[in-house]
């Protein structure tokens, strides 16, 4: 009923004038509007954008014709393949929540999650099958409110078909049986309420168990168009999917291409030759992905790269501050990189380091290190700063005051799932608390200098890891570089280096010489106190998304024992 | 209170992960992000981002320290000058609604529009105080309820200073006193609910009364930044306001501009040579204008134009279906017109013309008549279809059968303010009417065929006027055109054609050999039925945006009285 008064602010909402904010509708627009334009390319598989809208409401109707929607959960374990993708859509069109699952977890970890979520309904990639077989099994000795969820099996013809076999002998259901059992005129309905959740995530849990992200269909649509925005992405971008869609839905760039009516271009295994040639064949416009990547691009061999570029490649990177030497390594190959900053609990990047134009005439060092900033919140994100954590005061905008990143605003998570302590210390006085130990510069745009855990406190001194990675990251013979505390007899702790060499760098007679090397160029660059005292070459553990995994690299530090009082 | 729950959908807003949709964050972050960086440029007038934030936030001050806040309205009667731009920002930062009144509506419909709203004060240009002075005496006679408003007028450097001082002499306070009565830090709040209104506009009502569209901040948050994305508009966008602010809120690229953090160009008088010249001078990348506008530029004299352009330049055009031969001509000049329609009740546009690339190929006339359809839906429009309004049933994809066009979703207005009997018509069966009559052709794309108002109904036949002024258009004498019914004894009605000629056309004594020729012209590309079978030359009444008044030209025809039977 529409009820009318006299008062400006008393007209109610009704039928016509208000709806949810989702972005499934995104994805009903494109089928509208490029019903022909390829929304979706992997190896020979192609879809266009009206199929894929078909496909999703088959993936809907295909859950609801097995009870499964309103709060429940659907789990997926795949790489980047069409299936991860149309699950964006076809699970929170059933009323459910996607769960997109690090294909990089051990089993045990998975079967935590499949429980702790109690998915109804698991897609699996076929590579993934026997993990995801060994997680069922541990979850059904662990718990006792296990439930066999119903397992769907992606099969793909690059893949070993054994895998496939085995899952059909297990009872999976082929993804496309599945699809076919579904309705491709399904009437999906959006939320009843913008709040409802979309999609689960769970951070890596490093220290403690995994918590679950919960983020809603508000949030997502927001942040997918944010994300266009803050980027300058267009309408028909052609994005290339090295980013895992596992890791916060693809920074919500899964929805945006929804919205831009773009081309998605898959990507199962993430090397820098299949980069270039997706680049050449798909004119790829842009693509996201963590620092340890662009490492990768940086440090291709010729035979691997495609250079110069055959146009402006646009990259996001965010999941590690980039080192300046990267990033200017990047721009020096053609491709223009946007530095973003985000967390799983504010659906990816909420700051962007945004490009001021005045910056362009500057050396490349000095636009490498300004970019190499976090910088400034996204439109979606409505409040960010660097508090003293006491106070919850703004630290003064002086480039060396430390505080923490707190946000505020749509772009912040609905809460971690079942974990009431957690959400209590995340949204502690009124902010969402990041972690992350950040100044603010006198232009208003901020840097990290450390994870609150990854801080090392010397001698009563904090030395930030980040500071001394990025000058490891300009030794010419450095590849990688992370910094954690080792424990010190004098100190309490000191840093030490774990180092990847560039190839063909090292053999093993000069490594001593080399260490010696790396520690008088720290000398050069940084206070005496925080030159690593120790220097260890080696490949660099890291997480499926890139991300080095400091919590092993201190694990090991910790295992080489204190640095002796007489090493100095 | 942070209560947690088990269910996924039980996890509550708090102050971290919730606030109201409004645009006004725009304008802080702009401040912040791009402090120095010009935000308005208006003759010798120049501010930078910062100063806009703070010119604004003084604004709300000044307003609030005048008690002046929520469910008060502010008018503003102004053409596309600084102070107008700084309303968008400042009256609803003060929680205020912004009443923008067009400036070409005489004094007792303004008396009207104040009256109804109750503008608590009223800021004018100091071109337009002596028509404020008459309206507000028309009010204060007409109307018990008369509370006289504050007045704020604003002096222009290079408008008479007489005006002014006459201003000044009755009482009126100057515009920049007023801002600086304003705390330039004021703590501006965002409103507690987005569904608070922030903006009023009305209807050109040229049959009833003007109708009070009242808009919110959650839509114009959302068309903001649809707004942008469709059109392809980035960060750091140069705006040129041809188009009327009081028209929409200039569509709503007013708070777009901040979004963007680019620049707005104003424009007291909008001439084919001033846009020729703010294009070459400001780097101008982006404007929007009603066809008659583009119909300017296109008919201008080669001294006032700057062809080739230096750079390409983006045009929305809207307002009314812009003749295919118009927008040929533009694309020859090297401007890229994208074509929306959208009413004040779905704040602007809120369809695109999107434009295929495969369309890139196609002869130009071709081309211009696939770019002359309404389109598609915004973004930020949930639902939009043409509709048989008996059935509520949409109509077939044939290009041929006419419906209404209805909407649906978050672009949608409140309603109509102290209107129930027009919201109950506007919202019937939950959707909104716009009265338009479209086709929806076989790709999705909807054509207006004319206002429910404007079909000519000819011997129980529909004519469409807008078919008929297309075929006009493409005449090479023409420059304007608009057909309405005029009263036919035989059929009842038949169409007749109001005609300018283009400069130098016409000399009195070939008028009638001209109309001929206009008839044979029209029989070549139409109907017999349809052929005008009267031609009318002269200049045609518009509104301040540009319309063609077909109500004043209805009037007209009707004046000429009936067509005779003789004449058949």
């Amino acid at each position: 009923m529409v009820v009318d008064g006299g008062d400006i602010d008393d007209l109610p909402k009704n039928d016509a004038n208000h709806t949810a904010l989702t972005p499934l509708w995104f994805l009903e627009r494109a089928a509208q509007v490029h019903p022909t334009r390829p929304s979706l390319l992997h190896g020979s598989q192609r879809y266009t954008w009206q199929q894929t809208y078909h496909r999703c409401r088959r993936f809907a109707s295909a859950l609801s014709n097995r009870s499964i929607g309103l709060s429940h959960t659907v789990a997926v374990i795949a790489p980047n393949i069409p299936a991860l993708y149309e699950a964006h859509f076809g699970i929170p069109m059933a009323g459910a929540v996607l769960n997109t699952i690090n294909i990089r977890l051990n089993a045990s970890t998975i079967a935590f999650l499949l429980g702790h979520s109690l998915a109804a309904l698991v897609i699996v990639d076929q590579e993934y099958f026997s993990l995801a077989e060994e997680a069922l099994k541990i979850w059904s000795q662990k718990s006792k409110s296990f439930k066999p969820p119903i397992l769907v099996v992606v099969g793909d013809e690059n893949c070993d078909p054994k895998a496939l076999r085995h899952a059909l002998s297990k009872g999976a259901i082929e993804y496309e049986k599945f699809l076919e059992s579904g309705d491709p005129e399904y009437a999906w309905k959006p939320p009843e309420d913008e709040w409802q959740s979309i999609a689960l995530g769970y951070t890596s849990g490093t220290t403690s168990s995994p918590k679950g992200v919960v983020l809603h269909h508000r949030g997502a649509y927001l942040m997918s168009l944010s994300g266009a925005l803050v980027w300058g992405m267009n309408e028909g971008a052609v994005y290339l999917w090295t980013l895992p869609m596992f890791h916060c839905n693809g920074w919500c760039y899964t929805w945006t291409l929804a919205a831009l009516c773009g081309t998605n271009i898959c990507l199962r295994q993430v090397t820098a030759k299949a980069i270039y040639a997706a680049i050449a064949k798909y004119k790829v416009t842009h693509f996201c992905a963590a620092p340890v990547v662009l490492n990768t691009i940086v440090n291709a061999s010729p035979k691997e790269t495609i250079l110069p570029l055959p146009h402006v490649v646009h990259v996001n990177t965010a999941g590690a501050a980039p080192p300046p030497s990267i990033i200017s390594a990047m721009s020096e190959r053609g491709f223009r990189v946007t530095h973003t900053y985000g967390l799983s609990e504010t659906y990816g990047p909420s700051t962007i380091c945004a490009w001021k134009p005045e910056w362009e005439s500057l050396p490349a060092d000095k636009k490498a290190n300004l970019n190499a900033r976090q910088g400034v919140r996204y439109i979606a994100l409505e409040h960010l700063d660097v508090v003293d954590t006491e106070t919850m005061k703004p630290v003064p905008a002086d480039g060396s005051t430390v505080g923490e990143i707190v946000m505020r605003g749509n772009a912040v998570m609905k809460g971690y799932l079942k974990n009431p302590k957690a959400n209590k210390e995340a949204f502690a006085n009124g902010w969402f608390h990041s972690g992350d130990l950040a100044v603010k510069h006198p232009d208003g745009y901020i840097e990290i200098k450390d994870r609150s855990k990854d801080i090392i406190i010397s001698g009563a001194e904090n030395i930030s890891s980040v500071e001394i990675e990025k000058a490891l990251y300009s030794h010419p013979a450095i590849m990688e570089a992370s910094v954690v505390a080792r424990p010190d007899e004098k100190w309490g702790e000191s840093p030490c280096a774990f180092v990847t060499l560039k190839p063909g760098v090292l053999d093993s007679s000069n490594e001593k010489q080399l260490a010696e090397d790396i520690t008088k160029f720290c000398r050069s660059k940084m206070p005496s106190y925080w030159v690593p005292k120790s220097v260890v070459f080696g490949a660099l553990p890291k997480t499926a998304t890139g991300k080095i995994q400091k919590n092993l690299l201190r694990e090991k530090a910790k295992k080489m024992g204190p640095v002796k009082l007489s090493k100095l």
